[in-house]
């Protein structure tokens, strides 16, 4: 395929997602919110101007917080990424850039993400008064804006910064072998930009929103009996903004990385060992390698059609119809791209090619395009299964959560043995998934198939996202139909809405760790190639590759599998302390100020969120630099090989911890919601709801659960991918240092 | 060294090792119990007579629990034994042979320590009576039985079983490599037979122990307001007789899987790889692979004097002193040791050797006897190292569980992230220690340094298992002072006793982690020689490594990874499931028997052995079948080169695992007791002790802390061991076989 129309169609692909999501944000934006809505008087039962103003002074509350909270987060980060932009002009003036195009493009995501959340948010709870479709139609628009943009964008910028690069680093010559791999060398940086600040959204995004939630929830253990999302609870502003700043900003960051991670891998092998046999010598063009680009770009094509099914003709009028809704739309993603794949990767890649090794001494493997596209499927449909079963873990529709609730009746103990074991166990569908992805990926493509694989699971990422944030702005809804105190109906719409927001979180977080999973391991393999290709003489007696009994591989294969633990530590830790001082404040709040919990004094929402808000940017700063500071000290002291232990252990390591956290977290959640649905029965048959022993102790584990599922689970997630493209860009460096050890 | 030479002193120091045994047995059967001994009237305050008969009738009812149980387990567990020796038979007679007295050893020794354990401990509640020196004395006694008969009869046996497969196998030729290592392959199966019986044993007694203990904990929460060791308990007895088959049968049955894998490791890389260079030719005699043999013998016998020390010299006369002694016996022994490891390196070793590759085609390196003794050294100061932190986390003298402790003032949640945060930080220090550890002996020796590492750990396991047995003894003790009703007096000294033993549990399971850690680390050694050395041709290409990069080790890294999790989750569950059913019976009897709670009527203690014996033996089969079905599997269908990326994958997830379970445990288990010490002190200053919130938060961090810090994380130390051994044992089989998959 030639170059030029592959841009013509990645762009045309960016400029309709593009589009899609500007229209779907000013269908929201449509919804006007005055107490004179058609109907309302009667549905909203008197006092209605009263509860309007209210819900839309929360939805302003919440969007100032989080805007305040994005702001200070962003001028913080930025100190540090412009450091780390200089310290990479050392390794090339052109990755510092890219680095800081990556960085921009991840902060802009997670801020249009929170701006459309926040928006989206209150017209969902005003929607509510009026119809359950109408509501989730709110929350689903708002979804698709997040993911189509942020896609769009990502996508667009990557092909704008190969477009300059390739015209300015790659010589017109035939052989540009070395130009070309030179220059996908420093795109990677993107990728690291991305990542980086992903980390840093992800970790401050993941103790903001914990630190308020676990601290409002002990509240109303502690002190009063508040129920959630009382307005009375000076935390749950903060509460709410910590959704927005978490589940929003913070995942969009993270699979904006994952997806400009695993584009880059595929570019960096691709570019060193995909060639084309043609007159006895071996070629590529840049246009042979841009497949993986077109999978994402018509990947957002597909998504359009999908997601517009989901706006224009499925029908959600019944709280049934809500969860099923959203779980169509992935399959009805993956089932349609499957063979869009095929035909693209017979239209784009030649039709007959070699993967040579890293130096291009020897030939490895003839390939068709057949096992391009298989490898992407591979990827596909890996990410659908483990979607479904994260959901058969979490959702209280199925045995185990039931297991895990019905526990409860012997106390929290017991629901706390229950629940670990239910994300130990749930790691098992998830890794043989991802090992037999792995497995047949490499052996037919190599690392390029691993990269490939990855595409193919993000390749529905728009409608993995746009379901991933429908959750927390229908959480949001909930949470301010509570507090404006709407009516009974209107709660049970966001209810349900967030119980299938519950289980979408779920799956997206699944998605998030088995695409990290396939990342990382494609970053590995450009490191290796990379490190194969910058050996020096006899320097690197194993370039064969890295083997396990070198000690030094390892000795740090095992400090990398240490690394998910103690990264955890920090993170859960700043959780619990933070949640603790937060505590401090609402019970010096509600004591100095009688009037709040009589309902005469408004709270003072500010001091929580400003809490939160110091806490989460102090307590981001030790993980941040263990992720950042370990690969980088570790390369420059003890060499590239070493490097090539500790990614794989910190890898294989990190991926079960995030896997259980998550669902072991999702699983505690939802067995809490099905005892306060009332279908939790005790040995004597009776029902036991909210305020039961049953009910307490299944808190305790959704309180336990919360750090788990919502900072250091998904945080591993780019533990494992920053990692590996920090080692990528830097392997050169390392290469040439080594100051403490030496492999003999 | 002369192999005579070598057998003789390995002989001497065995015979040692038992005579001081037995003589410490008789010490603690020599203390006759009635109700006349001197002074004892006034002691007891009256009523004496009643109650040193209920003691002496509990300490039966344990002995005669413990026996019954360890016979059903024995019964069960030999028929699984014995079809695994038949299938033996099909790698070797010789090899079924071996494996065979591995695991009679095994039984043998866990037989043993439960004897003399339930000996000990009602023996050591009368001593009580009289002084906390006595009762010191009476529970360290119990422990050095168990210490030094365990060692000696393993060594010994396994020095016999060398003697005799030497005569018959090795021919007298002079070249007779190959006999040397295909005896010492057979002889390998006295390791894997010490280990398959372990698993059950740590598995099963650590389900009993933690069923019983976990129903009994929540009886009192759930149902009546019982305290702990209530003799009102049905499930108490069940608790205490599980101390003694979960606590010494089976941790002496994992600690003798250690020793017996450590030094069939090192037997099997020395004979492949060590060699002499004598008139241009390599050479080896069996007499030059004795070291490893040699230190544990001295280990012996420098312990004898260390433990008489603590018998004879230092008086444990105030409670201050009893955790202090303990540790002083770990660092004494580590001390002296030090330059005995040194002498016996010159005196057994050549002058010159060198490490030749598995196919005896290249020499490595040439090496001294300090690259050997430096190994020893390295593994026996680093457990000292990991002992002392995992007393520094664990202990309530230090802050991290001062912290835990704290946390409990805003409830279990806090408790429980507070203490899972602990955990995983506490993995930091020994993961570093073990991965120093094996880079420098791997550096200079390659997996004979780690197995040399492994057993310098393990050279004070004398000393290790006696301090490690004091715990459950004392902690039955406690129990049965508090079951019949001696003073408070008493129960203040048995109380202190078991505090300290809480703390070297901890130290010890430390011990056991980082030693299987290299043991299986130094197994997995061998088995890549093994794979090596079966090699035929050009059928495996890889033979120089195993690669990361590999396809199917790549694959098998992530799913051995997985095993951890998904063994942990198996085990918690049966955990959880038995405790609901000895729930149910206690509830079941204090329903229909009021005469229990009154006091009036004895609680039927059988029917809750019967549902912990029940239970554990039904439930350990599924975890068990895990770990010794997927490398057997793995590798006879995927071939050897899966399970070399399988036994990494699981050694470095797993002792991130059984290090964060144990700490998290013993941390939580510390945190309650600090509470009940009513060292713990609100915001407002106030103390508070049982039965307060705090005190109830604790509990429940207790409670769940019991089947991570006694049944899964103990159990993962066998996972790794055993499936390397296995592995080990079985690599001819896979280079046969690899039915579905083959290395290109």
């Amino acid at each position: 395929m030639e170059f030029v129309t592959a841009l013509v169609f990645i762009f045309i692909a960016c400029a309709c997602g593009i589009v899609w999501a500007v229209f779907n944000w000013m269908a929201v934006h449509k919804v006007e919110i005055h107490h004179k809505h058609e109907g309302l008087t009667e549905l909203l039962q008197g006092a209605e101007q009263e509860k309007i103003e209210t819900l839309l002074e929360i939805g302003e509350h919440i969007q100032d917080g989080a805007q305040a909270f994005l702001r200070e987060e962003y001028t913080d980060c930025s100190v540090f990424l412009a450091i780390m932009a200089v310290l990479l002009i050392f390794v090339s003036p052109w990755s510092s850039l890219a680095f800081i195009l990556g960085a921009a493009t991840s902060m802009l995501c997670g801020y249009l993400g929170m701006a459309i959340a926040t928006a989206a948010n209150f017209r969902t709870a005003f929607s509510a008064i009026t119809s359950l479709a109408n509501a989730f139609q709110m929350a689903y628009r708002g979804g698709c804006v997040m993911g189509f943009l942020l896609v769009s964008i990502s996508l667009s910028i990557l092909t704008l910064i190969i477009i300059i690069y390739n015209a300015v680093i790659v010589k017109s010559d035939e052989n540009n072998f070395e130009d070309l791999v030179t220059m996908f060398d420093y795109v990677a940086a993107y990728g690291l930009g991305g990542s980086t600040f992903a980390l840093f959204g992800r970790v401050g995004g993941g103790i903001y929103t914990k630190a308020a939630d676990v601290g409002a929830d002990l509240v109303g253990k502690v002190e009063k009996n508040l129920p959630e999302d009382s307005p009375k609870n000076p935390a749950t502003i903060a509460d709410n903004v910590g959704d927005n700043v978490g589940d929003i900003a913070g995942m969009g960051a993270d699979l904006f990385g994952s997806f400009a991670e695993s584009t880059c891998a595929a570019l960096v092998v691709s570019s060193t060992q995909l060639r084309v046999l043609q007159d006895d010598k071996y070629v590529i063009e840049i246009g042979q390698l841009m497949y993986p680009l077109m999978v994402s770009a018509f990947g957002i094509g597909i998504c359009i059609l999908v997601s517009a099914y989901a706006v224009y003709i499925s029908k959600v009028n019944h709280i049934n119809k809500i969860e099923s809704t959203l779980k169509f739309q992935l399959l009805l993603s993956t089932v349609a791209l499957s063979p869009i794949i095929i035909g693209i990767a017979y239209w784009c890649l030649p039709a007959d090619f070699v993967m040579v090794a890293a130096d291009n001494s020897i030939q490895l493997a003839e390939l068709k395009p057949w096992h391009a596209f298989l490898c992407s499927l591979l990827g596909l449909w890996s990410g659908l299964l483990i979607g479904y079963f994260t959901e058969y873990m979490t959702s209280h529709s199925y045995t185990p959560v039931r297991e895990v609730a019905q526990s409860c009746g012997t106390g929290a103990a017991t629901n706390i043995i229950y629940g670990l074991a239910l994300g130990y166990l749930s790691t098992i569908v998830p890794i043989v998934a991802i090992a037999i992805t792995a497995l047949l990926s490499m052996k037919m493509l190599s690392f390029y198939g691993v990269a490939l694989a990855a595409l193919g699971m993000l390749s529905n990422l728009t409608i993995g996202l746009a379901i991933d944030a429908y959750g927390p702005i229908s959480d949001n809804a909930g949470g301010i139909a509570e507090m404006s105190e709407l009516g009974e109906n209107v709660r049970e719409s966001t209810d349900a809405l967030d119980a299938a927001g519950n289980t979408t979180a779920a799956i997206g977080k699944g998605f998030a760790i088995g695409s990290a999973a396939l990342v990382s391991l494609s970053l590995y393999g450009g490191y290796l190639t990379r490190i194969q290709t910058y050996k020096v003489g006899d320097q690197f007696p194993y370039a064969e590759g890295a083997k396990i009994d070198d000690p030094i591989i390892f000795a740090m294969l095992l400090i990398g599998a240490m690394l998910p633990y103690a990264f955890s530590a920090f993170t859960m830790k700043s959780v619990g302390k933070a949640a603790l001082q937060m505590v401090e404040e609402v019970r010096r709040q509600l004591h100095e100020h009688p009037g709040i919990y009589a309902g005469t004094e408004e709270p003072d929402f500010r001091a929580c969120i400003a809490i939160s808000t110091k806490a989460s940017l102090k307590e981001m700063i030790p993980p941040g630099l263990l992720v950042i500071v370990t690969p980088t000290a570790v390369g420059l002291f003890f060499g590239p090989y070493a490097v090539a232990g500790l990614l794989p252990g910190a890898l294989v390591s990190g991926v079960q911890m995030a896997i259980s956290a998550s669902n072991t977290g999702g699983a505690w959640d939802n067995a809490k919601k099905y005892i306060e649905a009332g279908f939790y029965r005790n040995e004597a048959g009776e029902v036991k709801k909210k305020g039961s022993d049953e009910h307490k102790a299944a808190v305790i584990g959704d309180t336990v659960g919360d750090p788990l599922k919502d900072t250091s689970g998904p945080s591993l997630n780019i533990l494992i991918k920053l990692m590996a493209i920090l080692s990528l860009v830097l392997a050169g460096a390392f290469c040439r240092t080594g100051w403490l050890y030496k492999s003999e």
